[in-house]
């Protein structure tokens, strides 16, 4: 969770819950799901791995419900989505309903960077937190090696007398860590000699920004991952013809570093309910959801499946429709917004420094900035139901004034406060998530289709989803549409990377903006994840650490006890 | 196992015995070490880590047995010794003697370049070796991050100021990855701009060169861990005073990633055998041997621990005895000195190519290498059995010859056959370990004491271990040798790297080179693993890819069936 959401004094932190919590073995999560050891590969006590068996035996169940959880706008802090997410999970499990959660695994750079962790928060958070937020099952790391024995073949290729052709100048398969490391943004390898390889340009992304990571949350099973790694494309020949992974040979080794990692995990929350925890792609140059393989399991498994997609609903749930739904024949029932009173505050125009003093005109203000996300949601053809987030600081006129906002308009509303008090703080949330499913009107659809160009798809989500007024394309943009429709790409769906901040491509443009040009610098094709990256921004694929990186506070003493993980 | 033994067309591929036996589930294994399912923690059926609690419990037991196995002088390809290793522990159990094995975990890096897979061989491997090759239970993985945490606040402390004053011309301290990628030995890092770090030089090591993996190994708990991790000097200031770990404050951190890892894994071998596989560090810019944990927990455990250590005996054992057993107090009771007739050929001045033809002259010459290799563990004060390791091509003449020499000196020996029979194939040498270790004369003595001068202990090593006429000291090495003494980092056991096809440090100086100098090229101080590296040759830290990798041959199909690791 975010530190800022952890500021009210009376719930202890994370950690100290996560040790205070009575886990159950995670053989008893399962069985609450119908599955016994035989289902699953025990990660120790409280983690386990699903077999591979088990879909062959559940595949043809009907699905349970699937409710998205997304966001308006957010803080930079965040609002407390995978908070909401969890404790939705828990609420509905209270009332009586089989629920399970599906979340995406945190990445160890941020948590050694700013955040300290990531896995939910208070008594809304998924355990053990001190295992998922580090090296957890290990599929970070596996992702890791698959992406690096791929650059490894590429410099070996180079080396051993690139009987491929390959320009050196056009490799565009970089190198992952899953650390927060500057220094790696930009280097040059093969240096010191004719024994030590091709000098080139190269760099270093985080792991999760891996198209490794992608291909694996899209993945349907073994087959369709061997399939999507061999048809990536890491480099261009000196004749510009793309160089795939499959061209190298080694789609083979790739998919067999990652046969475990693409099994779903299972852990549980701070109230034993169920939770897969698989897979995180980064949210802006990918789909930023759990992976699909998670998903599909829970939904087999249990009555309610609350899952949640990256940044705010123009982002993640946008994404989640138009690449993870239409790529594994999802379809959700009904979505949360999660609102706080401090981001609405924010985008009637207070700075961040102010955020906690109550400010009603601002709030008033702000509130374009949930309208435009609800007609998104309802562009999609999803009901959605608003979840006031509670924060510490939040007056009693500010939660209410939000409530009537969404009464005048027929929206439906639910306060939570599931960090302060777990599931019992969000039976109010879902409550009007069942009454909403149980009306089954969700008529999910594509606010454009595979068939139009490329330039058309990106206008819809501009138009229908941003509110932008026109789009333009840089020279260079225009250019890779060309060599995309040239090489067969186009009917692939788009991933926007753009600011999450602002409805715009300016992340100073809060609220609810108007009439904007959306700005198109590049467009990468990530062909074995299966989207053409629309980039309106130079996207941040390697983060660096503060100047007090997390990692100082972390420690762990004689006896074994974890600190500095929150 | 080295597919050089593997030539037997007898005895099917590795990955089909491992196919083919039948493994008990890891707590049974456990069982017959007295333990039970709350002295683990399961990764899945057939693997666990030991708990952090059962040391406490073990710890006042008398030790157990300890059989060292080291070989003469190696072929490039290796003469067997962790198949022999995993037999002997085998037919020790065969023989009613609750015995273990403990050994290193396989690199990833040179698995998926020349060797496919390290676990033993044939009926002498353990299993699972598709497991045990690729991720395990990510131990290598936690080196790697926590190595390389270290890296990026050393590259944040110069982006941020750089307080202490870093030198970025003497950061000695570079980054890892678990894969062979001689595109990374040398880079720079930190281009791109202001934002984008502090431009330097810098180069990847592989995982096990780490001195992360040495810290690992040889630590006692985790407090010793943080301690070591805490003073490892990583750069020298602009002042030439060393910076540590601690100044950064990162060791906690560092610590926590390394909280599992630390935990010796157990596994079993083809024939159910209790196996300890546990840390890899390098054998030659490190000491070569599995964890101390390992070790000690598997003395606590049973009545016979079978370990090995790296290369021959003039480097293997040599450093557990003057570096492992000297930081854990560890007493071996019998040596195992494994011989081939192809590496004694070989040592007679057979070319490689011709290794499989019969040459009982070449035999006799090459006898030399195991006299010398003997005459050395003799110093040490250990009573010695030779195993003759045998290979489908060798003569009945030749292997008759081995014994008969040995019977001639008054020296133990016998005939193993483990890859081909599994422990049945080492009941032999199994009798004779235990005769050795049960008339109890092993006297072990250090060959050179911390409180002599660095010149000093190097001298021993190099006369007493490779029987070397003299030697001499670069001055490069003369400089460190001073910084050493004045850092006071003057009374830290010896690590030698050097090359393990010679007693000598000239590879082509095979059998018993006499008279000869070696020569001390550079020291480098390793003191969060406690010793001083000296260099005899310019040691090859990250490895490169063949030309055909074996990751090519590697494959996983849609039901799961792997390929391609042997």
């Amino acid at each position: 969770m975010n530190r800022e959401t952890g500021t009210k004094p009376a719930v202890p932190a994370d950690i100290e819950i996560a040790r205070q919590v009575d886990k159950l073995p995670i053989v008893e999560v399962a069985g609450q799901l119908g599955l016994t050891e035989e289902d699953l590969e025990l990660y120790g006590t409280y983690k386990a791995k699903l077999s591979y068996d088990l879909w062959d035996r559940i595949r043809t169940r009907p699905d349970g419900k699937l409710i998205l959880v997304t966001a308006i706008s957010p803080t930079p802090a965040g609002e407390g989505k995978s908070t909401v997410t969890v404790g939705l999970g828990q609420a509905l499990n209270r009332l009586k309903k089989k629920a399970t959660v599906a979340l995406r695994e945190p990445s160890l750079g941020p948590s050694m960077g700013i955040k300290g962790g990531a896995a939910g928060g208070g008594y809304a958070q998924v355990l053990p937190m001190e295992d998922i937020n580090l090296h957890f099952t290990g599929d970070f790391h596996a992702i890791t090696s698959a992406h690096n024995a791929i650059s490894a073949m590429i410099d070996n290729h180079l080396h051993q007398g690139n009987q491929q052709g390959i320009d050196p100048r056009r490799i565009v398969w970089k190198r992952v860590i899953d650390l927060n490391d500057r220094a790696l943004r930009n280097v040059v390898v093969g240096l010191g000699g004719k024994a030590h390889g091709v000098p080139r340009e190269d760099g270093f992304d985080i792991t999760v920004a891996s198209e490794v990571m992608a291909i694996l949350c899209l993945a349907q099973d073994l087959e369709d991952l061997k399939e999507r790694i061999g048809r990536t494309v890491v480099a261009y020949r000196y004749d510009r013809s793309p160089v795939t992974v499959s061209d190298l040979g080694v789609e083979g080794a790739a998919t067999l570093l990652l046969k475990d990692a693409l099994r779903p995990n299972l852990v549980q929350t701070a109230e034993n309910t169920p939770a897969f925890v698989h897979g995180g792609p980064f949210a802006n140059i990918a789909h930023g959801c759990n992976s699909l393989n998670a998903t599909r399991h829970a939904l087999k498994l249990s009555e309610y499946t609350v899952t949640e997609a990256g940044f705010g609903a123009d982002l993640g749930a946008e994404k989640f429709i138009h690449i993870k739904s239409r790529a594994g024949g999802l379809q959700p029932n009904v979505v949360v917004m999660v609102a706080t009173v401090r981001a609405l505050k924010m985008h009637g125009g207070v700075p961040k420094g102010e955020l906690t003093q109550p400010n009603l005109q601002a709030l008033r203000q702000g509130m374009a900035n949930l309208e435009r996300h609800l007609e998104t949601i309802h562009h999609f053809g999803l009901p959605c139901v608003v979840a006031i987030n509670r924060f510490s600081d939040d007056t009693e006129e500010e939660l209410t004034y939000i409530r009537r906002w969404c009464e005048e308009r027929g929206v439906p509303a639910a306060r939570t406060e599931v960090w302060a008090h777990g599931g019992a703080g969000g039976e109010e949330l879902a409550q009007e998530v069942i009454r909403l499913a149980e009306a089954g009107t969700a008529r999910s659809h594509f606010l454009y289709s595979l068939e139009q160009p490329i330039r058309d798809k990106i206008a819809a989500i501009a138009e229908k989803v941003y509110g932008a007024g026109r789009v333009a394309f840089y020279a260079k943009a225009e250019e890779r549409i060309k060599a995309c429709d040239a090489h067969g790409w186009d009917k692939l769906p788009i991933c926007m990377a753009k600011t999450p901040f602002s409805l715009s491509d300016n992340p100073s443009l809060l609220g609810r903006p108007e009439a904007f040009t959306l700005h198109i610098q590049d467009i990468r094709p990530s062909i074995g994840a299966g989207f053409l990256v629309a980039l309106t921004e130079n996207v941040m694929t390697m983060p660096g650490l503060p100047k007090q990186p997390a990692a100082l506070n972390m420690d762990i003493d004689s006896a074994g006890r974890v600190y500095g993980l929150f």
